[in-house]
């Protein structure tokens, strides 16, 4: 399969595109790194990375982060990053690529333990990951073509250990392991419409 | 208790009005109708509604839509007056109205079943209802002062039987007084945090 991995140079990214490559052809798209570059905040940059990618099986998007802070002074400009870049941005992944997804091909996108296990300062981060959740149970019926989407919902994940770990007492690290395995049965299996959580 | 009413003249606002209106001191806001005017997609216009009604023990909002459309044919266009209103627009209303609500006060929002169960057509609406709920969850463990909130999760009401029916085949109509009963719920109860669905 061809596949192309949105934030393929990313903490996530880079695991799924190690274990996918052994089998598949990759193409990586990042924002200043990988063989194609994108902005998934900017719906031209989209538009203009799958004209130069073409046909693909199938398309995974790791990209994409959300304000983490408090609470009490969190406002909409906070908020607006994540809203245009993981939430928006992957839901226009989705509603610009359906053109050039192969007949029985694929999106994973990615949300969060946030949406059900919110940490603290992390209400922005949950909202995001609720929307994009519940946008793939939607567009799971709409797809035609036989196409696929489901969305891999990860915990703290073990190579973020170091840089988030602080921010989330109590959580669990998921495996590296366990989190590409479930990007690998989104593209390889069957499932459909499925939030695939991978919380430990 | 003095309990705010955003969209208190819509289809759900106006039976919840009328229910709480039993007990409390309501105050309807609305686009254009009500006691006070109120755009929720406007952040200004929101700080100026809480600015005109002072302190209140309870804030509802069942204001905001969102686009139905052809999944193929659907772009960020359509649902940004959705994004502004029903997502944004219900965070921003606990995000200013905070410092508004008096101890042991309490916000109720309004999502749907689309969260869970979209409809043909419902990806959008979707996308926003995951997002509300999950924000809720965040929320519900960030707000001091004994502050609760909660949010309600409606399946098709029996009063847009006639306006939306043909949209949701096969969907089931959740009865009014049981919807009215979850706004109760969450202002009279002790609920905190919770996704108050109604299905049917």
């Amino acid at each position: 399969m061809k596949i192309l991995i949105i934030g393929g140079n990313g903490t996530i990214g880079k695991k799924v595109a190690e274990r996918l490559g052994q089998k598949h052809e990759i193409i990586i798209a990042g924002r200043t790194s990988g063989q194609v570059h994108v902005d998934i905040a900017d719906k031209s940059s989209i538009e203009a990375m799958f004209e130069k990618v073409g046909k693909i099986d199938a398309c995974i998007c790791t990209a994409g982060t959300g304000f983490y802070g408090n609470f009490y002074s969190m406002t909409q400009d906070d908020m607006m990053p994540g809203v245009q870049g993981k939430l928006l941005g992957q839901i226009n992944v989705v509603l610009i690529g359906k053109k050039y997804l192969l007949p029985e091909g694929s999106f994973t996108l990615t949300s969060g333990i946030a949406a059900q296990h919110p940490a603290k300062n992390g209400a922005c981060v949950a909202m995001i990951n609720g929307a994009v959740n519940s946008f793939v149970l939607a567009a799971a019926q709409e797809l035609k073509n036989d196409i696929r989407i489901n969305v891999v919902s990860p915990g703290l994940v073990e190579d973020s250990k170091e840089r988030y770990g602080e921010l989330f007492p109590g959580f669990n690290y998921a495996p590296m392991d366990k989190v590409t395995n479930a990007y690998v049965l989104s593209i390889e299996g069957a499932v459909n419409g499925e939030i695939l959580k991978v919380y430990s």
